[in-house]
């Protein structure tokens, strides 16, 4: 029996999602209320210490960390379709980027998403009841990121994060010219890692950068891979976000 | 044919010298210089874009980042011993520890160990020179990361630091009240890879927070890696680090 914890469909959720709807299968779906800080809830905490989601239990085996997951839905369900490559050479090139778009991409879209949604909603908390809401997350760096947002990120993280992102459009876009998906021949779980780690709002969130001059191949990827039914069926899940702040969700719709 | 580049045996070139020394697998050993900036070389970069050290080259394809090799070994070396669980749960608790000590321990270690010794190096060099060394350097992290160790790491970032690795001391010492290895009952590329990352220079970089007393079942894990025959045959590799300058390396001797 496999359930996943998760929340809309987009960034680390998205990730998890995809995968699961792409292999087709079977799991019990748990919204997790990131708007009601339910991640942080003692029932959660107590699933996963971290108070993250998405979470995989499978038949009570805990399994956190999107990357982590995707691999291992690969290792224990390899059937139709894979979703890394078969050959030695081929898995490397798929880790590779993964490990560059974990460490060098996520967390700095993610900033500006947080700039633009959850300073919006860390702003609206009475500052008490604030300090109440942070003390009780788990992780360090998730409460200074949280207290961030609320005071607000400065100037230049914004701007190395645009940086970083920017860099990783053009790493992309380089790579897309020698082959068709980031790993190769095949779309694997490196492609559903920058898609829904960047690529699926990224255009929408920075109209004035000029990504559809600058990356003509990633646009025409960004296609192909909202195109693959598990995608479309992960982006079909419901989202509560609130319209007003879906300048970093909004995309997705 | 197999080759790696490497340096001395610590950190990153260690964690690929390894699995290779336990797999007894024939390689030819390209030693790159960091103390003569090889690995920004036009040569070297020419290799790895990256201008960092370990790579393998495995048949002519090139593979960097030293747990993407640890896995390329794996797989395509699946042989005698396995470093990898067989099980899918299992691989995934290995996967979850090599992503922690990659994001959460691995460049704090590397901040004490630049601010020791990789900034004496830096202000010896006289700074139109220093300059000129910098500006060959492909990463953008890198060249600030150079930068920065000239002119002196902040007090609050070597806290931080510090923080973050006795952070992880905590969780390997709990990890190991549950399981005799980080990913359960055998010795794999996570043991590795905390040991090369941290636990080999940890001790001795800071004495003065009694991680003897605080993380028993840590030391008696330190003395078995470190009797792990690939660890012997890894630390024997050459280390031309000047000895005046081995707070970092010295552990190893």
């Amino acid at each position: 029996m496999l359930k996943l914890y998760h929340a809309e469909p987009l960034a680390n959720s998205l990730k998890a999602l995809v995968p699961l709807k792409e292999k087709g299968l079977d799991f019990e779906s748990i919204y997790v209320d990131l708007h009601k800080f339910e991640q942080h809830e003692p029932w959660f905490v107590a699933i996963n210490p971290e108070g993250q989601v998405p979470v995989l239990d499978h038949d009570g085996a805990i399994i956190t960390h999107s990357t982590v997951i995707g691999e291992y839905l690969e290792d224990a369900f390899p059937g139709t379709p894979p979703l890394r490559p078969a050959d030695a050479l081929g898995k490397a090139r798929m880790r590779y980027w993964n490990k560059f778009i974990d460490e060098h991409v996520l967390n700095y879209v993610s900033m500006h998403g947080w700039h633009r949604m959850v300073g919006v909603i860390a702003r609206s908390i009475e500052s008490g009841e604030f300090e109440k809401l942070v003390a009780r997350i788990p992780l360090h760096e998730q409460r200074e990121k949280w207290r961030t947002a609320r005071s607000g990120f400065s100037e230049s993280e914004l701007a190395n994060a645009t940086r970083k992102i920017l860099l990783s459009v053009d790493k992309v876009e380089e790579q897309l010219g020698k082959t068709p998906w980031l790993a190769g021949g095949m779309y694997t779980l490196a492609d559903i890692n920058y898609f829904t780690s960047c690529a699926v709002s990224v255009v929408r969130m920075f109209p004035d950068l000029g990504i559809e001059k600058r990356a003509p191949r990633l646009l025409e990827w960004i296609e192909r891979v909202r195109a693959r039914p598990g995608v479309k069926a992960a982006l079909a899940m419901p989202d509560k976000t609130n319209p007003a702040l879906r300048t970093f969700s909004g995309e997705v719709r």
